[in-house]
């Protein structure tokens, strides 16, 4: 298989979704964030993800009209319904206001829930960053990661998103506090290769070193207690703030057909100074510090992720055969040559 | 040494301050926040410190009648000129101004810069939480941590705190983004003792698990590299909204005399509700849960620091020999008998 053009990705990937009912708008937004997804080397946040997005709006657990219902709790916090819309239609809706609230209050925050999955959040911190604000993006998900200490999955893995300005690019983190990727435990197991001991349980709330006994169990917090407390904190912050599921109560981010019942964090704030210099020179302190392995210079977080966007806007993207003839099948297109 | 009634120390501690020039309502704020570190069992932030804060008033780089100079940037936005002032006051100070803004904002930011070492972040995380209200508290500290897959430090220990309200306590979560302490490097050093590998790298940026030469290089972040963005990202995020000095240019948390330029954030949010019983029954169901060793009740973070902290109020605490002796004088007291 060759490579396909990004734009030729982008329409098909909107088509499927407009063929589901999405506005062309809506599915312009859905698609760009899944292809970002892609394009900066998260699979598991990308292309993947629209046959599920469009079975849900088959099963009529996502609505592809809405925008989430909305209403200031407080002059600074945003309340919102999220009526089971596509998760960056109602979050952009929410950032949006966050945006044009915040020039006034100078910090605004969005909590949201009942929308769908939110994707890859530094296609958020990303685009608010750009737009001369500071980000946090908090979610929650299904819960997989067990406890330090414990047998099985009581927290999400529950990743934080950071978006700050900076010149060239924004400063953009993203991370999981998983220590592995559900899909990357998935993956293993297709390959029949084993896991570090340390990355998961099993059924039983055994340590494992066996992918496919791991992806019926749970995955290790990242970084021992210290992950797991971030990852707890992250979950029980969230649910106060947005009233919704905690723990194995959460439903609809992995499956076809339940609603989403997680929750959503937002909060954005007003820069000291709209002068990024100083902290666009410490980031460049950082990348050109002397490095432990001379061949791999340090790097900023999503540095590497962002060239490689940039990289596949001009040369195009090979997407996963069966998922690309999946989603052309979707959008009643021709699959473009292999 | 026996045990010492914590109504002693408080007092003696207290007086100490006093004898310093703080006022005895300050002096109470900050010997409380140190007494509560000491006894949650976090004595590199507990009585140690003491004395370096009176040398630091003494030095004139700790102002012990500043309370910061606010300003609301936005609405709910509270920007602090920490006019050198003692930390806890300082941050207490626009916490008090925080929670009266946010019953009408819904949440509402401090960004403080040029106040003292805050200390314990989870006293805060307490406090807030205590008062039905949600905390998200950030501070960055002198350049310590090295960048993932660099030689030298360049990122502070930059811890987070998290308070939720819960029943019967407050979730309270407090973790720096650095792999261990300084303070533990300096102690198994004193002991002659090894630190394992990858805890830290030597002044020539090489792993090593000799502890003395680690106390003269640089800590690693913990959990590799999400930890290492993650401590990164709360330096950006920090820096861009308080103005604050970045990485090595951060002075003033670890010696006696000069001024400290760090940067703190608190935000400060209001609950979706007053009942908070959701939140309390999710992190019962954790406590209660099968552990991977029968020994180790699965643990919420703050749980045992908790308890310590209430055994110490009944029992007493024994402070170290050296550092009791240290402020028994500098309160013109009588050492309490050992």
């Amino acid at each position: 298989m060759s490579l396909i053009p990004v734009d030729k990705i982008r329409s098909t990937a909107e088509k499927a979704f407009i063929q589901a009912g999405v506005s062309p708008s809506f599915a312009a937004v859905q698609a760009d964030l899944l292809i970002e997804a892609e394009l900066r080397g998260h699979a598991s946040h990308g292309l993947l993800r629209l046959p599920r997005l469009v079975a849900r709006i088959k099963a009529g657990v996502a609505d592809p009209a809405a925008t989430g219902q909305q209403s200031w709790r407080g002059s600074a916090f945003l309340s919102v319904e999220g009526q089971n819309g596509l998760g960056p239609v109602v979050a952009m809706s929410a950032l949006d206001a966050l945006c044009d609230r915040v020039s006034e209050t100078g910090v605004a925050l969005s909590a949201i829930r009942n929308c769908n999955h939110l994707g890859m959040l530094a296609w958020y911190a990303r685009k608010i960053a750009e737009r001369g604000k500071v980000l946090i993006a908090l979610t929650t998900s299904e819960a997989l990661v067990h406890p330090w200490g414990g047998r099985y999955a009581m927290i999400g893995t529950n990743p934080i998103a950071i978006g700050v300005p900076a010149d060239p690019q924004p400063f953009v983190m993203d991370m999981a506090t998983s220590q592995v990727s559900m899909g990357k435990l998935h993956d293993y197991a297709n390959r029949g290769k084993s896991i570090p001991e340390g990355w998961a349980l099993d059924e039983a709330g055994n340590t494992t070193t066996d992918a496919a006994a791991a992806t019926k169990g749970s995955i290790a917090p990242f970084g021992g207690p210290k992950g797991y407390a971030l990852g707890l904190g992250f979950e029980v912050l969230v649910g106060v703030l947005t009233a919704s599921a905690l723990g194995t109560d959460v439903e609809g981010t992995l499956d076809d057909d339940m609603v989403c019942n997680k929750g959503d964090i937002f909060i954005v704030m007003e820069p000291a100074s709209r002068d990024f210099a100083s902290i666009s020179a410490y980031l460049d302190t950082i990348r050109n510090m002397p490095a432990a392995d001379p061949d791999r210079p340090v790097a900023i977080p999503g540095d590497r992720a962002g060239a490689e966007y940039n990289r596949c806007l001009e040369t195009g993207h090979e997407p996963d055969p069966e998922i690309w003839r999946t989603i052309c099948a979707l959008a009643n297109d021709t699959v473009t040559e292999f």
